[in-house]
């Protein structure tokens, strides 16, 4: 067929006539004409790492500081985050820098104590379908970041979207952050597709995070040129002032120059799809 | 190469020179060379449909009941379960024929009430790396059934297992139920080989789900028996006593005397592998 | 949906009411009530190399001998087969044990030489939508066992039998071999699946390769197990006097004693299903 | 790993140190800072359709000249092409518009007329590793443009252009059309993430194919900017005057005044990435 057709029951997540959802946080404005640059750590791991890299960030022109203090990880002997010592951290960052923070909440009864520190509540691929969770963060006052589940087809993760959106909340951003396939040459197969079929389906924000989804350092610059001109509404970056020590995702993460130089290359691709950065 | 190699890392889900994990629940013994069948509806829709279909399992020789009270759907509008009230129902089909239940549990504030009425605790795909909800069943007593994530690998899946195992339970039961590819025809495709890498990984007991697996009623019995073939310590299957008429998976739920003659051809199979039905 | 449904367009590889196809191969046959055992080397290496196997083979109790003259494989510098030089070395040891002779063609002005020698023309994975060469062995003389491809549906794979049966050859073989998935342990997964669905859309024989399909030897047994307890109507299963010398596929070729180990096992399954070895 | 790694064995698709590979056809040049156009109708149909989508495509800036004679359909019984006849209606367009041809060949026995006609010879998807094929073209005078296979790694794919550059031809262009995974919404899932793995590992241009790729009409135009903006060679887009009417792929064809939209949307990233159109 020639149109996308999805689920006639999403009736929430899906366009309804009232054109694209813009969502405040602080004084920064994501949808409709505005690109909006998230970009830090992949995990909080201390307070020097946090305060450098909301430095690096705001000083490049990023929007947002991203950092994780609850870490979802493969194996429970991983850095598992500082927790509530993350969040702190986190704040402070904001508190000199101006910057909103996102960061994940992994668990429903950790809703409540993440929303008191952070901006926007991430949820992660991991927990795409973890219903309760989402269930509780459609009653939180503060905007939800719904990572797409590794395997999730577009419909499922509307469908968790209309989860969110029907317990009340609804400012919900969608983030792309790569589907598992059978390539390996890439940790994920970043869907940039998936940018346009949003946009046509639904008025919610979405953004792209090349960085988890291609795992290697050099695809970042480009996929996230890539996701800008497929129509996406903003990028979650990883920088870290040293990738090399980073305690996870440092083959992902930017080096502070490299975000620099992404920032500047950024900006004739948002001109020419008409929006602002 | 020509060897499984994952991760050393893990430490309690592998093989430790003990030999097989052989799990008690009631009367019922799961493991080494005992073959045991979880059947049941999908969803606990009523009293009369559970009692019903618990002699119906009884009476083939099914060895424990499974049914969902609370249900991982993909959209928020569809029947979500009904909580508390199925568990007790549950609890009495148990009273009734003595046959453990098995029953999800997707939140961990719920796993002290699902502790209470159930025998084994069943993670399902959706929350297989809900990591707050592996550590909470992992301070549990009861045993858990970790079902494979949709697109997991064998070695994500162990790592869930050590999750639970290093929280103290020793009880974990894995489960197979299919891996979601580009295939159509069946609504995953359920991988067989994941029996024998688990069996010489690992020492603990794997079923798998043939119901889930296939999405097709009548490639459950040609898949149970395939699943034994190749080792399985089990079988957890969908039965309904109208399946045209089910809230949940109906399409992929066996009649009442299909599943009575799946358990009399699985005889000859069980037997072929040196193993008791 | 509860039912197998795949195009109309599809006529002559599905039922059409006369019956399992029952293919005559020198004294072999293949289909309905008959379990057919190929085995045999990935390659043909050298004359004593085949020789030694197929002896192996039919000491075993082996129906037919598999062995590849023109190789399909991923780089140009790689070993590409020895060609006729391999196919009269293939004939020679069908002279000696009385076995029949699979092996692979892999372009269609080949045809007429590998007929000449063989009995059995396979269509490897790579080529299962060479139509050109699909058509070519349709108008010969000889069955044609075509593989599916890397990451073809069902549907996909009963439409290149399709275009074989089309051409006048009625003799067609399918074989599952594996599909591409994101599981990385295993060389492919292994659709034992898509044996039932073929049974019941089709008349045509199936088997599987459980060598390709796990591409790890101690894998193969099991997975043989599982196939034909779903119901395949053989197996194809690289064997080979000295793995660990092999050109291709070493790792998952079986040691001879594994392989009588094997034909000795499956005996009690093939009794299970009610077939005959 | 931070690096792309693929194997070593590859010697001539890989960077060597002469900078990137630039290609002429007619007066048109593909690679390097040049991006390159091709478009028209997935089949040849018709004089008429040709040469009034000839003229579109040259009219609205287009380079080169799509069109099918020779058509790989997954049934026999589908609209397999005018074969020879379609050659000369394509040759005839070239002499009134003057845009070079791109057409596919399956099989060897056919190169010697495709190219006696066509100025690049498309390998398709489903051949892409028919070896046969490719070492025959690999002799052929004329520039092949090679598409990925449905499920081909990156490796593979390198692999098979090294089978056709070992052969003698230098001019070898790689088409990412998109790979199949789980998801439905779309045809396939285009794997943008390609073009800068490709622009790093080697010297070769890589075109994308947004019509393929997607399957949707409404996705061709943002895919398109998107792999421009990750630093893709040029597009290869399907335009048909009237898609409804179409006899293949008509839900993925662009309208002409779409087609003639996106020529002049697309010069702004163009300009942002450096290149020219």
């Amino acid at each position: 067929m020639s149109k996308l057709v999805i689920s006639q029951k999403i009736k929430l997540a899906v366009k309804n006539g009232h054109g694209c959802v813009r969502i405040r946080v602080g004084n920064v404005t994501i949808g409709c004409d505005q690109i909006v640059v998230m970009a830090g750590p992949c995990s909080v791991e201390s307070r020097e790492q946090v305060l450098e890299t909301a430095r690096i960030v705001k000083a490049a022109g990023g929007h947002i500081l991203r950092g994780g203090a609850f870490k979802p990880r493969t194996l429970p002997y991983s850095f598992q985050g500082l927790g509530e010592e993350g969040l702190k951290i986190l704040a402070e960052a904001r508190d000199e820098t101006g910057l909103p923070i996102v960061t994940e909440v992994m668990a429903p009864e950790d809703v409540e104590l993440v929303e008191s520190y952070a901006d926007i509540l991430q949820i992660g691929a991991r927990n795409m379908q973890n219903f309760t969770l989402l269930k509780r963060v459609g009653r939180a006052v503060k905007p939800v970041m719904l990572k797409r589940g590794m395997s999730a087809t577009i419909e499922e993760w509307l469908g968790c979207a209309e989860y969110i959106l029907n317990e009340g909340n609804p400012n919900v951003i969608l983030c792309e952050r790569g589907i598992r396939t059978y390539e390996t040459i890439t940790r994920n197969t970043l869907d940039v597709s998936a940018v346009p079929v949003i946009k046509q389906l639904s008025d919610l924000p979405v953004v792209i995070d090349p960085s988890h989804g291609t795992g290697i350092r050099s695809l970042v610059a480009p996929m996230a040129k890539a996701g800008v001109a497929a129509g996406a509404d903003g990028l979650i970056i990883e920088v870290h002032p040293h990738p090399e020590k980073a305690l996870s995702d440092g083959d992902q993460s930017l080096h502070p120059p490299e975000f620099a130089d992404l920032m500047r290359e950024l900006a004739p691709i948002v001109g020419a799809v008409g929006k602002r950065l």
